[in-house]
């Protein structure tokens, strides 16, 4: 039997047994209560086609944001957008960050493109430095593709540095690709959005899916002053590509007023403590500047959590630069990171 | 302002301060109501990711249609498929039906494949004959797509043409991608679908869109014996390309036991009186098998009905082989049917 077999993430359905998921990074507080009631209230008109250019999520957007509504694309996820901008950037050879998100090197490959890894190491708590910058230099990519914070160590760029990268690709024509998906949920939540207009080659990748938990909804969003670069997005995704269900949950999240900062609370409370008594249980917990934690433990270990405890974390096995051993859990609500820490306690 | 273009088509969301759309060939009654509750329902859990492979809705779909699952694959809509499908397959030259749905060559030309079109012509009522596979024998292309009920005529494939075309494609090797999106709603309802195993290069397409009225929540699905080929499909569409809220749906709309037989009562019923109505109005109708009807009047009837009355169809200028004056008129509920009749019959 053969399924659409995709790479493994977090959060697959197939975890629905579970009794916790913290294999996801998603908000922990779930939908918003209002964002949920338009989203209901939408499918009442799904007989309709969705606006297949999202024009009212998109001005939204734009005020919201502050830029022109012609740098704004939306997508069926976040997911969509970084294959249509590898289809339509056509770019020949990128640098990437080891560990880092599966599908920027996957969809890459897809178009061709050779992929070259900058090793983020251990010893340095996963954070990059100046010689990512060096490497860039050796390397002279056509586009280099970073995530901020990045997923799955959880460490937001520190801003001189990307400043420094900014300038480096504005510079030199590299282009910039940034996942800014958990940017809401992190610490400092340093942007590129004000340099949008300054280096159209500066690409940056938003998500309601993480921020506003719509992770089954499918909405994502990107910006670019690349006029051409988002036309050939426009035609490399297929029409009626956001459902009418996901643009009014995405209207009415951005409606809301203090949902963010409340979540952001909840998670720089929570995941201290989460990461010292992670840390207590003899395990190795990478710093975290967003809504997630890196940790390194016993291979196995999300089997037996799976199976002593009915709790899904993400075997992190499969991220290049790390391997068996390593997992990521979502920082959620205190009495359930309560549950997760007991069961590793067991389990260990 | 620049939005995300796309090909103008039925249905657009900006129509939405029309009363009444005949421009989307949809199922007329709307979302089933155990469909709509489904959908509802999924919202709840919607802050997690779907199912990636929509294990459940792949199962209960190859039940229906007695095939593997295997030979299953799920989409963003049927127009993600067609994307899908033009990318994975690497076709370089194909033959369309004039007039046809236009995403079609879209997909093909964006990569880089040539496009053959047979003209169906209006003395012919728009039904192709043995010509076609003349044409076809004379074109030798790799691929050659129909849609069945073609759309925007409204016209059955003869069943004796369609195997004929089936046998000429699978003993030269000619790909047949054979849309079946508007089958369930048309009256004869002649499928390959038993073909699949004989001939690996059979595509069929298919959605829940048009069938369950859920243009608005995308799902779509194909069925092929090509493993091959849906693994290229499968690592060409993003991961989660399908919604949670649109798995439920699926699962739910499969479930319905009377909906589609309902509906097509009622489109033959409707179907001749509005064919009837708009011919003593003096326009050239086509003859239909489907749930919509193809016709032709004075161009600029879709602005006139549009400010007049507050009505939209669409106006098929933009289809090759039809132009200005050409319309689409989706079959509606004999009221509503009546308001378009009477509507038409004002402005002309």
């Amino acid at each position: 039997m053969l399924y659409n077999t995709k790479n493994p993430h977090g959060g697959d359905g197939a975890l629905a047994g579970c009794r916790l998921d913290f294999s996801a990074n998603v908000n922990p507080l779930g939908l918003p209560p209002a964002v949920a009631a338009a989203a209901r209230e939408a499918i009442e008109a799904a007989d309709r086609y969705p606006d297949p250019s999202c024009r009212a999520l998109v001005e939204a957007i734009a005020e919201k944001e502050n830029v022109p509504p012609s740098f704004i694309l939306c997508g069926n996820g976040a997911a969509e957008l970084i294959y249509a901008w590898c289809a339509a950037a056509g770019i020949r050879k990128a640098v990437e960050l080891a560990p880092g998100f599966c599908e920027y090197s996957a969809a890459l490959q897809l178009h061709g493109c050779k992929v070259e890894r900058f090793v983020l190491s251990r010893e340095r708590a996963f954070l990059p430095g100046k010689s990512l910058t060096a490497f860039l230099r050796e390397q002279s990519p056509e586009a280099v593709v970073l995530c901020n914070p990045n997923n799955p160590t959880g460490r937001e760029m520190p801003p001189e540095l990307l400043e420094e990268i900014f300038s480096l690709c504005s510079e030199t024509g590299i282009r910039l690709f940034l996942d800014e998906c958990f940017l809401d949920l992190s610490d400092n939540r340093y942007t590129l959005a004000s340099r949008l207009e300054a280096y159209p080659g500066l690409f940056l990748l938003r998500a309601f899916t993480k921020s506003y938990g719509m992770a089954g909804l499918r909405l994502g969003w990107c910006l670019s002053a690349d006029r051409q670069l988002l036309s050939g997005i426009a035609v490399r995704t297929p029409p009626w590509n956001v459902s009418s269900v996901a643009q009014a949950a995405g209207l009415a999240a951005l409606r809301e007023k203090d949902f963010l900062e409340r979540t952001r609370r909840l998670i720089q409370r929570e995941r201290p403590r989460l990461r010292e008594a992670l840390m207590a249980l003899g395990l190795w917990v990478c710093p975290s500047e967003a809504n997630f934690l890196l940790f390194s433990g016993p291979a196995g270990l999300e089997v037996r959590l799976r199976e002593h405890s009915g709790i899904a974390i993400r075997s992190c096995a499969n991220f290049p630069g790390l391997g068996p051993g390593w997992y990521r859990v979502g920082v959620r609500k205190p009495e359930e990171n309560q549950v997760l820490i007991a069961a590793i306690g067991e389990v260990l």
